[in-house]
């Protein structure tokens, strides 16, 4: 049974209409509805559905649910699935699944399907996400939902009782959130070290001595540019763990909570270091297409056609040749240390990794 | 108990007792079969290893189940594993647990361990898939099957109720269905352009001007090749959305199937995105080859020569330059941007987003 | 209920206060213990907290749980969440949560949060492995433990029955195992190889025709020396298989189990080819750096200079030209092919393929 008529209403009957079930819709104007629904789908009224169905999808806004209170009697004992999703992070007090429960104690209520978009709902669980997170106070509703769900092709996920409610209800309104703070930080940082690269290596040399040098600017300035940005990410990294142990030894104790600053900071490392990789990624490209430039080339004839004029036959300085050997050598190893890091920060080979291996590798 | 003395039943007794089970197999020649198995396994005739056993992996072909009916009064009340596979997708009506079941209504039928191969059982859970996919109706029934794989060092997996048996069954049948039309898709892509470039860049110069090219063959053609390829692959995944957006706009709703050609072509767009990502990669690497060649050090030595002889001290095109520095420094970019939405494409990657990040990534 | 005062005791009483749990902590001494818990937690004598408890987690050493045989009485009937790790590999016969329940038969022992550290818990489930492996015989008992779990930020695993207790307790002394052998290999080889590759093209030279070229060795040396270790544990890949083949033909049967260095070998194939994968992009990336060196950039000049002297217009041979674009090419696409094999070797990719679709890539 599945209680609305809105979009999510809509895709959601669509959905259990082509997985083989037998759907039942209530609404409070079954004539008007019944076409925005599948034909196979019964569009009925409310009290009626909700008689014939044993497993009801409650897909209207929380602030409709006290409408459904005349339904009370006829819902005693069914299992209502709560779809409903928030439109601001803790926007309640109680998780709507929960004020659902407590406004129909006598049905059994289970959370699940919002973490889903009710385009997926009409074309199948295709990319993206295919997981429907599920938790309710009692196992067998619960186990009767993740069966729905496996039969529509999603994966259900048990998140256990109906305490994590209100988490599967934050989800789909979270955008990235720990992902915010450190790309504005390397954007900052990539601007400030771009401003000082350019006026070193392009203004500078205009105004001094009347170069033009603009020619450098998409490459080489940002190539100078991303390690500064990969340095002081990796570097800030590593500080706050060496705060985090500053603030234990003056403090004496391991059990104090850290500043809420340096709380946050310690939860963004991941993040940060990845930035960092990215940047140190990209630098490493810019820098292998270094010689394939029109520029390179051309430098590169002006000083063979000037020494072959002046009939110098050598060029060689070891001093030269050492430092960049050295450099590009020091740059590949800590590139590859830096992937096995990248590496390790995903999902899937951290859970293959015990918390020891993870340290060691860190 | 394991009914059967094929490879997968001697694949299975010799695992399980390497786990630790007691196992008792049933043949209808145990005299001559008793060699086959290894020698903690006991051999002896159906009837008494069926009685003797809770639990039955019945591992033999669909089509001599009936043979087990003369069973059916000692089989009453036990688990029955169903490790069986098909030769073909959805060869049959229904799948060949459902068959057993409805064979033997008094016993309860468990669908697993059909997606490990005989070879993995031999060996233990190594590498590649150690997932064993379990579906049943009886839940005390699944957890005991899924305990037995635990211990035998694979990973369960709850399928839900009877009817995934027939989705678990064509599992192993499957061989990379999503990618052969994308794939054949960039080889037909790869060798037009491949052909149109080698008349371009090599018969065409061959022919007016007798000039030897073929040394660009290997890479100079290729690596003009690719970005063609990626480029159309790219636009084949962002297309069919448009397409897909019209239709509905032409006839005036969401809710309608979209023809099955675009249905094909929207659910083939991620491996299209992640080959149309190979080229772009493959690409960015030929090109960072292209200064290492002998032909790219020949042609710049010969024209440092020419214009020294000529003595004409400057070669520097700013027009040239600049197209350069562009072209490099763009491609860089939409490399970049390329690789984040790889690296989202990966399941563990895409698990961890909800739909409103994953379609931001997008 | 938390018996203990050791530092994971009050990380684990930490965290419940935290997640919102009425945390009650047994003690022999609690009046000199109670400061070293948060405020909010109860401490007092073991008796006391035991029965104010229902769940109790014995964060003791296994040395001390005789202990706790005087509390047998009141602990009767509740749920032992055993916690403790070991200091090596396999120490006791039976695991530790086995020696507990064999201690206290008339409660429910349930084995888990081992594999999680102190700081994990005190810091919140955050980088790294947010799983938390939880088995016992009780299916009520391991659902409460993994919902306690569920509410605390972290990712209940069911681990199945009691018999996986040793299984778990062994996860966190683990240091990356399987690794061990293939980098000694891999290190070994490498010394072997850049020793010989040293001698070749510095030390001869040098003795020869006192050329100096030193310069060589943080790169060419080094490029020259990943390709011959990449190549190596490739074949060291492929080798086994074979071996384990001629061992089934010579033996005439499928069934009998390989010897022991043979079977190691199989097990540790992943990890070479992964290694072998990493030698070879490395070997990518220093080739693609090699026109970025003074010395290379020296050496052109030097040519161009002495061909422009002497008006030698002309440099070109076929031959070479020839060679270098078929080596780049086919380093290019075995590249690429290895990125293939190492992509599907990650978990997820892994878990997604069937092992028929896992034996066709490889």
């Amino acid at each position: 049974g599945v209680l609305g008529s809105g979009d999510f209403a809509r895709s959601l009957a669509l959905r259990l209409v082509c997985s083989g079930f037998r759907v039942v819709v209530g609404s409070r104007n079954p004539k008007r509805k019944a076409s925005l629904f599948p034909a196979a789908a019964e569009v009925t009224f409310q009290a009626e559905a909700v008689k014939k169905a044993d497993v009801i999808f409650v897909a209207i806004f929380r602030e409709h649910y006290s409408t459904l209170c005349d339904l009370a009697d006829v819902l005693a004992g069914k299992i209502l699935v709560d779809v409903s999703n928030n439109t601001e992070i803790n926007h309640h007090r109680e998780s709507n699944a929960e004020y659902l429960a407590s406004l129909f104690p006598a049905c059994t209520v289970v959370k699940g399907f919002n973490v889903v978009s009710a385009w997926t709902l009409q074309s199948g669980a295709r990319d993206g996400n295919k997981q429907v997170l599920i938790c309710s106070n009692n196992q067998e509703a619960k186990r009767t939902v993740a069966e729905i769900a496996q039969v529509m092709g999603f994966t259900p996920v048990d998140m256990g009782c109906m305490s994590s409610a209100c988490e599967i209800e934050n989800i789909p309104l979270r955008l990235l959130p720990a992902w915010k703070i450190p790309i504005f930080l390397a954007l900052g940082l990539f601007l400030c070290f771009f401003t000082y690269n350019l006026i070193r290596q392009v203004i500078h040399p205009y105004i001094r001595e009347q170069k033009n040098k603009l020619y450098k600017i998409p490459i080489e300035v940002v190539n100078t540019t991303l390690p500064c940005v990969s340095y002081v990410m990796l570097s800030l990294v590593y500080l706050p763990g060496v705060l985090a142990a500053c603030s234990q030894l003056y403090h004496g104790t391991k059990y104090r909570r850290f500043p809420d600053w340096l709380d946050q900071w310690l939860q963004h490392r991941k993040q940060m270091g990845l930035l960092s990789f990215f940047c140190a990624a990209l630098h490493a490209v810019y820098s292998l297409c270094l010689p394939m430039r029109r520029s390179h080339r051309y430098l590169l004839i002006e000083t063979a056609v000037k020494q072959a004029v002046e009939k110098k036959m050598t060029i060689w300085v070891e001093e030269e040749v050492w430092r960049m050997e050295i450099y590009i050598s020091v740059g590949i190893i800590a590139l590859g240390l830096l992937s096995l890091l990248a590496i390790t920060s995903l999902p899937s080979i951290a859970n293959s990794l015990n918390w020891r291996e993870f340290s060691f590798i860190q």
